[in-house]
């Protein structure tokens, strides 16, 4: 039999909980990395790459950019709201369609930079 | 004289005008650039830089992270609505104060590329 004292208290530990979790949660993950494309195919690897970044649960920022001095480069910034998001992206059929699609165009990979994002301006909301 | 002939021709006028505005605004500008602390600082400078991000006009996204493997090193990633936007800020009474309290927390700068940012998920609305 619960009473109304006994719902207070239940009350006061569910929401001890939850300000435990909101304090421990994950740390975010970020990604710096270049792409470079095969010559003349930048636009079309950028097109391909920007369709359907809005709805990668978990992901906070993701931002497609031409390098102004190499031609054929991009640069994808990412935040995520942890390293488990990012990873469990890869597995949506929507990026997957995107690797596939996108795989013959790209001629390589430059520099890559895991970081540990701490805040700033225009991160979505998780 | 205005007859509503007038007007409405003028208003048409005046939504090209706004059309043809809207096709030819600036590029926007990027940079991904790596900051060296003093060993031990990074903490401080990283949150000299996160003070008052929010309020920068023209400014999209800027996100200040960790390097996970250089322990003194910060990753700052820029997107702005314009070159001049980015120009402007440095200018910024908020952004000089931070400069010069950051300056002796900064030993050096590791890597800086400048990008033309496409779009993508998380830009702010300029």
């Amino acid at each position: 039999m619960i009473d109304r004292r006994m719902m207070m208290a239940t009350s006061a530990a569910f929401a001890f909980v939850g300000r435990a979790k909101a304090e421990e949660r994950m740390p975010m993950y970020g990604l710096i990395g270049q792409m470079k494309a095969v010559p003349g195919k930048r636009a079309a690897l950028a097109g391909i790459l920007l369709e359907g970044t809005e709805t990668m649960p978990g992901c906070l920022s993701y931002i497609i950019a031409e390098d102004r001095v190499d031609a054929d480069a991009l640069w994808i910034t990412e935040v995520w709201d942890s390293q488990q998001s990012h990873a469990a992206s890869l597995k949506l059929p929507a990026v997957q369609a995107a690797i596939t699609k996108g795989r013959p165009l790209i001629a390589g990979f430059g520099s890559r930079t895991e970081t540990l994002p701490l805040g700033g301006s225009g991160l979505r909301e998780s």
